[in-house]
């Protein structure tokens, strides 16, 4: 079925995400060229059926889709215009803001550009843990600008939609502060908690549950990609895991006033508890009452 | 099938621990008698399969379990001793050192005490999210002393073997060690994470995903019972937070040293990201390689 006035896109970048947004889009009838910098990465995401290896004889795509990290997307993004690789250009990156500048700055056609990031991903990367449903149901970022052509942002819409994932428009500073709350210090938090069991002996280890489990499951991230992705957002990250710093640094008080054999006193801390009870059942609700609807 | 020399088993407190291990019990035969503090768990307890309610003029079980928050344990277990409720008595606390002491303080019989505590558990609490199967091939720690007699260890094995779980002997200190690690200091992080969520708009919640969710599961723990736990824990979950907020203090530097435009610094926080996924390596590990086996 190609509902889509999308039919022939081009990825570059044929990571997990990528490679994900390739085989939705060609469940979805469209033709997709594959761009990466690393051919065996190609030729997997090939092999997978996510499209065919993009030539320098093709003729211009509908869509361009910039999937590679945070700090190259501006690069890619001049280059492929001077290519003239498509009419339509957008990208995934987990930040929005630096890049919008920085494309600005680097003089980039910003007309045809749809900044954009799905909310979806997972802990392994490359092509080999993509999936065609990543997307489905799940909210995709555009912070398109003034600058930004009606033309484009309905080419990316058509794109988002094939992808079957919910377009959503917020300015880029607005999608980096709930990026860095809902995602980019979470990932600082798991990654923080499972670097204790880096050197953890098998004695430690067999006393691992699934909630230990559960709370580091995105620790196993790229460091290198996610590193880029927090310097790219450092101030709303750094401001935000602030305050889970500050909220740690009083239960840590809290528990260094509990004596053994005295009255049990631990200021604060079922009240901290009970807020992350009432925070999870926020995080969990909208979720359950999607499922029921 | 009933393996065990435990044929007659008294469970005190019918929560989600409590109920779990009658369940699991009942699986293999044994008689439970089922106590709570509150009838209407009993009587839940007992509609869901795990036994019956305890009578006062029940013979003596083979071995009483005292299922209830930490700081009950040593009350709840003199009390039972007086009634000459069993033969072998054990415990389900996630601390064990205080408990140990207070036992002793207390002047409990501690020839019949073995202090336990099954590493398996959940984020709902009371009767309704029991399941037989929980122990299932989990670790079970025993903190016998030398005070404690033989026969009750080998009553409370076969006890924790009939719940197919593994026991495992290790002193107080060194369990309340390898808790706070594994479990009471994941828990604080996974609350302080979704406390941020706690007055959080529509607005935000709709860019939750998979990864928020799962660091904060276990967040949804009672706190009553948890702040308990902790506060029972107090001087290695304290020493052991204090780390962890270490890390993330270091994290935040590393972020405000990051600049907008300039050169992307951000000492150290690339290699505590590799530590992050060196230590979720291992806590994954030894799981996948049971599985494997």
């Amino acid at each position: 079925m190609n509902v889509s006035s999308v039919r022939h896109a081009v990825v570059i970048g044929t990571g997990l995400v990528g490679t994900s947004i390739a085989l939705a889009l060609r469940n979805a009838g469209v033709h997709v060229g594959l761009h990466d910098r690393d051919d065996d990465a190609v030729a997997m995401a090939v092999e997978l059926g996510a499209g065919v290896a993009a030539g320098p004889e093709d003729p211009p795509a509908d869509v361009v889709v910039i999937a590679t990290p945070p700090s190259t997307v501006v690069g890619v993004l001049c280059e492929a215009q001077a290519c003239g690789l498509g009419a339509v250009y957008t990208d995934v990156a987990s930040t929005k803001e630096r890049i919008v500048a920085d494309v600005e700055r680097a003089g980039a056609d910003l007309a045809s550009y749809v900044p954009g990031h799905p909310i979806a991903g997972g802990e392994l990367s490359g092509p080999t843990g993509a999936r065609a449903d990543l997307f489905v149901g799940r909210p995709w970022a555009l912070c398109p600008s003034q600058a930004t052509s009606l033309a484009a942002v309905l080419g990316v819409i058509e794109l988002v939609k094939a992808c079957r994932a919910v377009p959503k428009t917020l300015p880029p500073d607005a999608h980096d502060r709930v990026l860095a709350l809902v995602s980019h210090v979470p990932h600082v938090v798991s990654a923080v908690l499972a670097a204790r069991f880096a050197d953890a002996d098998a004695g430690t280890l067999s006393w691992v549950g699934k909630g230990l489990r559960d709370t580091t499951r995105i620790a196993a991230g790229d460091p290198d990609l996610w590193c880029d992705i927090l310097r790219h957002n450092a101030p709303a990250v750094a401001e935000e895991l602030e305050s889970v710093l500050l909220d740690m640094a009083d239960a840590v008080r809290a528990l260094r006033m509990t004596t053994g054999t005295g009255p049990p006193r631990a200021a604060g801390l079922v009240e901290l508890l009970a807020k992350g009870n009432q925070g999870r059942d926020n995080i969990v609700s909208p979720q359950e009452h999607r499922r029921a609807a």
